[in-house]
């Protein structure tokens, strides 16, 4: 294996060129630059990247912790990390947290092991105190979807709340009064907070008497969870005309249920979903959901996260963002 | 800030004790180790991993370089090593490479920095050779998605030709003789091996006139760029009465094209997809397609790249995996 003073040897240049060679120092001219690479190349020699790191401190990387990056939803977000990462000249570190307080933990922990220059934490299941602590110790550490009281200017969040409220109160006005709701059965706030928008929409329009939970059913928010939650409402709630889903995964499964059982949507049930991800406007019907800007926000956050890196101060941000209705083919209005 | 020695004096215990905690060595009793955690724990001390890598030579990482995480095919592959990563209780680094050599070449050396102890590489756009020097470097290299001559025992991979002559040969059996291509415009070998097969299925049954360039239109491998190009082939080629797709998306592209054209599918125009991801079954009509047991192979790739890191010889290894058909309702049999 070579060393670095084979490196220098060959390069005749001393060790401490190679050094900075190594560690991007702006002080070496762009010919020796060439020549120790040339050199490292034809030696195979690799620099230590584990002894370079105790030397800069920072990787040249940004860590980012989702819940499950096979969720095209936490793909969005990652891959719009890595736009921004890609501009700053740095690369990703990506762990999966898959909603478990552990394994989140554990993912983070990973990113700071690695030495990670910034990180984008999606974490639902630890709790305020314990994000609290992490983000103290590492200021570039940035939060995306979730507002942590006394962190505001390091969260990047959507209204859900508002969202499923949205989502509900388009059905109500379009004359829909027997409306299911397919949630998720993931236990963190997204769950509560949808369930509750969609639950207020209902009150607000004094259709509370309908909203008993036998309208609500929870299943694994992805297709397959919105195809069982699907068959369940057609089971016990033969009189629903719409359904608000959880995300558009959900809505795609409900949509496939309705279709294999005969329905039609939405002539006979309507179906809105949320988060406005690709699969939406490749359903049959085209789905009227709620957009959740992810594309956006990711990107934000990274260019937070980079700022507080470099310690520059951003008083341009504001994290919440506000969801909006998008609409499809998906959606019958009754009064007409 | 918190030292090592500080964590010793408050847990009673030998600045040497808390290092072997710290490296998880064996011979340390529990009640130790738990005496010394709640110390750190205490004390907001983090042992610094990059000085501790140094020391256990490798981390407790896998790292995987796939294209494009955000492209569900490459989740689920992530997904799936992460699983196979969980029970060795392992975690995952993940680098995107976007079909670009710069980018793959990048993404495979953070991970070699960061001392992963394991590599699952899906690289498209390096040539051989560089991969073979990596590959001699990193005994616990895996590649998956390639054959690379000289290294079979190390790669995972799917017989791409033989599934897109699968699905053509399909459609000739079903009585399509003006069959359309939708490819991908990605310069990799499964976007020329697939059109290949396609070409080759029509030659070997006398369709060969049929298989002009005109019938192959290359577009992004996703929705969008299947719309595009079904929207290309309608413009160019009346005639048609189906047309391959390089992978799902593609072809979910190409069912919303064409039920925005008031084409019926299968009834007017069938489309065979490639891939069986999971939105193949939640398409309308639901998706004909070509399986590509992705799961199963990125488990065997992560069981394989642990075999490799522990120096266990793996005899079973077959790393070539047969393509199959999946038959649902997006394509019509002409005869009947």
């Amino acid at each position: 294996m070579a060393t670095i003073k084979d490196v220098a040897k060959l390069a005749g240049v001393s060790v401490a060129t190679v050094s900075r060679v190594i560690n991007q120092s702006p002080q070496t001219r762009t010919e020796t630059v060439e020549t120790v690479k040339r050199a490292m190349r034809k030696l195979g020699y690799r620099p230590n990247a584990a002894a370079r790191t105790l030397v800069n401190k920072k990787s040249k990387a940004i860590g980012v912790v989702v819940a499950d990056v096979s969720d095209p939803f936490f793909g969005g977000l990652v891959k719009h990390v890595d736009n921004v990462a890609f501009n700053h000249g740095q690369q990703l570190l990506i762990g999966n947290g898959y909603h478990d307080a552990e394994r989140e933990r554990q993912a983070i922990e990973l990113l700071i092991e690695n030495q990670v220059g910034a990180f984008i934490i999606h974490s639902k299941a630890l709790d305020d105190t314990t994000l609290k602590m992490f983000a103290e110790d590492y200021p570039a550490m940035v939060f995306i979807n979730r507002c942590i009281p006394g962190l505001e200017p390091r969260c990047i969040y959507l209204d859900n709340y508002r969202g499923a409220f949205l989502a509900a109160n388009h059905l109500i006005s379009h004359g829909h009064k027997n409306i299911g709701c397919i949630s998720s059965n993931h236990n963190i706030e997204d769950s509560w907070q949808r369930t509750r928008g969609y639950i207020d929409a209902l009150d607000a329009s004094g259709l509370s008497q309908h909203a008993t939970q036998n309208l609500i059913v929870k299943r694994s928010p992805n297709e397959k969870g919105g195809e069982q939650a699907m068959l369940a409402l057609l089971d016990t709630q033969p009189n629903i005309t719409a359904v608000c889903c959880y995300n558009d995964n959900m809505a795609a499964g409900a949509i496939t249920a309705l279709t294999d059982n005969g329905y039609k949507v939405p002539e006979d049930i309507s179906v809105i979903g949320f988060d406005d991800s690709l699969i939406a406007q490749y359903l049959h019907p085209k789905l009227t959901t709620v957009r959740y800007p992810i594309e956006e926000m990711a990107g934000q956050a990274a260019e937070l996260a980079f700022s507080l890196a470099q310690h520059i101060e951003n008083h341009t941000i504001n994290g919440g963002y506000k969801p909006s209705l998008v609409l499809r083919d998906s959606v019958k209005n009754l009064f007409s």
